[in-house]
């Protein structure tokens, strides 16, 4: 799988990103709705995330001429394609949370630490 | 979302993850043919994965007693249903490879960096 590939998933995988996508659906939110929409999400981080997102075309940025400016997201037709399959694979984390909780559990507790 | 599933996006979103996911679809492989199969994986990288990979009862690591030990990855059920929603990330993540290419392009141009 080619180098570009790679680094796009680096970047659609990434939860932060999966989040904020998932927010956006159906929606234009400003930028403090979103940090409260995506729960332990650091101001900085979620620059960083539009930011990257906003470059790859899979967002827009719109700044309002008002005092203090108002800055609003919303995602591409790009974007909304991308939606589906972060979905997935929200849905899927969601659904075999506990599961996977209990193979960690039970992991820990068969091995001891490997360096 | 809670935090064990913002943990496991983490994890499942990780391109390494959906790489190697994607590699054991339907077989059975050993760490050489994973680590050549997975291409720019590092051999710490490739350890590191599969142990959190196993850790979550996504995959299994299976010794056989022969000299040098034999050690085969395989998915589990649990991480067969994993397969389907990764692939389509990967998917996506080809088809719009050159568009997003571009818009980064565009998007460089357009503004110089801020930090």
């Amino acid at each position: 799988m080619c180098r570009e590939v790679l680094q796009i998933l680096s970047l659609i995988g990434d939860k932060w990103s999966i989040l904020v996508i998932g927010c956006l659906r159906d929606q234009t939110l400003r930028f403090g709705e979103l940090h409260r929409a995506v729960t332990g999400i650091s101001q900085r981080m979620l620059t960083l995330t539009l930011r990257q997102l906003e470059r790859d075309g899979l967002l827009t940025r719109t700044v309002h001429p008002t005092v203090p400016p108002r800055v609003d997201y919303a995602l591409t037709p790009l974007g909304t394609t991308l939606l589906d399959a972060t979905t997935a694979l929200a849905e899927w984390a969601d659904t075999h949370r506990e599961h996977i909780i209990d193979n960690r559990r039970s992991y820990d507790a068969a091995k001891p630490p490997r360096n």
